[in-house]
């Protein structure tokens, strides 16, 4: 039997800072048995899914942030349980996005995979590349991104896992029907957030495990002024465009060079009637293409059907690591953090 | 001043089996004036520029096989000094990717850079990532990519390096104005060949050396049996497309991830009037942009005018390595060759 299955990216419109998280939900509910009526097997929600984009915004720690993060385990919260009990009841899994404060007071901008045959979440996230900066600007017109003032960097590794359940014939338990090959069997999944996916090393950390299916939420601001700076004045039709080229090009090169589809799920529209996101949510082949992606701005399901022997031929062919990777030329990658020009004349 | 450059990529048609090494060098210095012509200041020659693409074809080892490669330093070879004695004439600088043969009889698929402000080769490279298999196929019809056969993986490291003389107003000597800021000064170059352009990592490594220009020399051929396998059949003319898409999909996509510009040079045409290969020699911008392209499968210049300053936003913002990369998770790239699938239920 093939190793087909059905995956959806559920796209999340506008969500002000007046939308209440149980406003949210119903929308999230919506969206979830939107995809699960089309077949969907595995639905993939935004980052940062039950509130705004906060981080746009300067609060002081405290309550008033607080109130944008779930507190202790996302498996016990009572907001979330409808979504749980439909995906239990539904035997759909799904990837969410949301800010977690952990019983210990540290906050995270984190992911979970919720398996439907396993009845859990079975691999947890905490978003690794934070973009923005501590402090706000002070140019009164410019757009905050204060994730690193807010969240601290994810302390958890890369690690791809199996979802069971999925594929039918794959051996019960989660293990491949033969033990090895990549696309029979459980298939192999890995999870990002956002700016993550703008970087090659986490997808290639995941390459390396064999990750066939990437899952990826995101909030993108279509105004950025910091792309180009003052070095190419844009109008906002520009910078959106810009956006939305680069946001695709690293999905589409990353799916590629790792021979694996990915799925990512966008916040999409204006918040609060003004601060404007890409959305873009889309399904990309290990080719590189785009074969299925939203059409509007606002709550939209995208779904695809895939065939995970698709990612065979790159993995052992033009990307077959253990043959072709040389890791004894990559050590700069992690012995160093920053740059180091060379000095000296030749 | 701002560090502006004019670079060049020098496309070549096809190359015979027939055709001789002098005949080749001709149509180069062509190229050469061509490009110099219209303000070049680096001109970019493909890989393997002296002969047609040999690796198709299995030739025992030996002279039959040792024909197609320079022996011993190529900065003495008689052939090449009408091309290094132009350059020193013009003041013009040039990558050009050629087969090595070392005096001790290693054989390396081989680049170099000649600065014409030092008056000699100031960075060597040799291709790390090696396509194809040591043994030819066994189908009649099969296209050999015979690289693993004839040459050994790169044994010197991605070194970046300063091109002196390019910019004016730079301290002579190589250092930068200042001393370190990136986008001023004499720019820092990296040079890849061909297949390497897929893989993040060389790029990266590059990258994380304040690289501003990269320059590769490619052959790719346009028939493509194996990018889909029996999974996808296609005519020749969807397969052209989909290499061509995967080619600038890298280019672009580890343009923008590394800020830097590039430059890529082809082999295009159909050698010996039926093996394809797909030019699309290029010049890209920081932002992923190609910002000039090759129109033809033949001979022909590709010209653009670069502000290194335009690298300078992408590295100190959203590619800002010291803020941004977190060395802690990337381990896998370096201790890890090929897959290793997760194992066990999670």
């Amino acid at each position: 039997m093939s190793p087909v299955i059905k995956v959806a990216a559920a796209q999340v419109g506008p969500v002000h800072l007046t939308s209440t998280k149980e406003e949210v939900l119903e929308r999230l509910l919506i969206l979830f048995y939107t995809a699960v009526a089309q077949g969907a097997q595995i639905v993939v929600f935004p980052e940062l899914t039950l509130t705004t984009f906060f981080p746009r915004h300067m609060f002081p720690n405290g309550p008033e942030l607080d109130k944008f993060f779930e507190k202790g385990d996302i498996a016990e919260s009572s907001l979330m349980k409808p979504l749980f009990d439909a995906a239990a009841e539904k035997k759909v899994d799904f990837y969410f996005g949301y800010a977690e404060l952990t019983s210990d007071g540290k906050h995270y901008n984190s992911s979970f995979y919720y398996s439907a045959a396993l009845g859990k979440i079975i691999s947890r996230y905490r978003k690794v590349h934070l973009p923005g900066t501590f402090e706000p600007f002070t140019k009164p017109d410019a757009i905050n991104q204060l994730e690193k003032r807010y969240f601290l960097p994810g302390d958890l590794p890369f690690d791809a896992f199996r979802a069971p359940g999925l594929i039918k014939g794959a051996v019960k338990g989660g293990q491949s029907v033969d033990g090895s090959t990549i696309g029979k069997g459980d298939p192999i999944l890995g999870q990002l957030i956002c700016n993550d996916r703008r970087w090659p090393e986490p997808w290639r950390v995941y390459g390396l495990q064999g990750m066939e299916l990437m899952l990826i939420g995101y909030n993108t601001t279509s105004h950025s002024p910091e792309l180009w700076g003052s070095r190419k004045p844009m109008t906002l039709e520009e910078e959106y465009k810009e956006v939305m080229f680069h946001h695709k090009l690293v999905m589409q090169a990353n799916s590629y060079g790792n021979s694996c589809f990915s799925v990512c799920a966008a916040r999409a529209g204006a918040d609060d009637g003004k601060w404007g996101m890409i959305g873009g949510s889309c399904i990309i082949d290990p080719q590189g293409h785009i074969i299925a992606e939203a059409n509007t701005d606002d709550d939209e399901v995208v779904v695809a059907e895939i065939d995970l022997e698709d990612c065979r031929q790159g993995k052992e062919k033009i990307f077959d690591f253990d043959r072709h990777r040389r890791t004894e030329h990559y050590g700069r990658i992690v012995e160093q953090t920053g740059v180091k020009e060379p000095e000296l004349l030749p």
